[in-house]
């Protein structure tokens, strides 16, 4: 991908398997082949305590429709549930059909839809220059 | 307010304040007061890496209008910018255009109109149930 992953795999290793985590990483195995990951990591709710959040999820195509995701996500909230966390939360792409059906379909919640929640993002120069100018 | 916070005291300091934190705070002070204050943690990306997300920020109303909560934002931008983050993220209510247009003065874009991405949150039964068909 030419606009792909600009993240490389030092920082990876540095962010995700240091003392204090920046992210937490499943990964599902077949025999010695990795075959799928997930990735999450906490956030915080001022009204109801610790959250999950799950970042990513990925299966090989060839191993999709075997359960595999649905796998990630409850071994997720196993481990959520474990950490006295009272959500979790992901992000969806709202055109995105059959995996809104399928997050409904285990529980899930459209935030944006039922509450108005939209997400906002600085980034590149906008952040830079806020930065600038914090006295 | 009776549907308020569940997060108790207890929880708040251990949660904030421990060794690995999962969430940092910001006070702005008038000479012994605490007027206001700003939750933030990091999450992170797998294309972009380090990211800090504004859970938070309160001004008492009699402070509002003086630019302080610019300053959160801006010092939050400067705390991100100096741990490497590549984005300072929020969400903000889409009925709420006021903030919605403060946001975007800042040069923050809204990612569930640009990009569609909507949030989903699990919580209560269904969390509990889907940790508890964890194999």
């Amino acid at each position: 991908m030419p606009d792909g992953p600009k993240v490389s795999v030092e920082e990876l290793v540095n962010d995700g398997f240091g003392p204090n985590p920046y992210f937490y990483a499943l990964v599902c195995q077949v025999n010695t082949k990795i075959i799928g990951y997930s990735i999450y990591f906490y956030t915080y709710s001022t009204w109801e305590g610790r959250v999950v959040y799950i970042e990513d999820i990925y299966v090989q195509e060839s191993y999709r429709g075997k359960g595999i995701g649905t796998a990630f996500i409850k071994h997720v909230a196993k481990i959520a549930v474990s950490k006295s966390c009272q959500r979790l939360e992901l992000s969806v792409l709202n055109w995105n059909t059959a995996s809104r059906k399928f997050y409904e379909s285990l529980g899930g919640v459209d935030l944006t839809e039922s509450e108005g929640w939209n997400k906002y993002r600085f980034s590149g120069n906008a952040l830079l220059d806020l930065a600038k100018e914090s006295a």
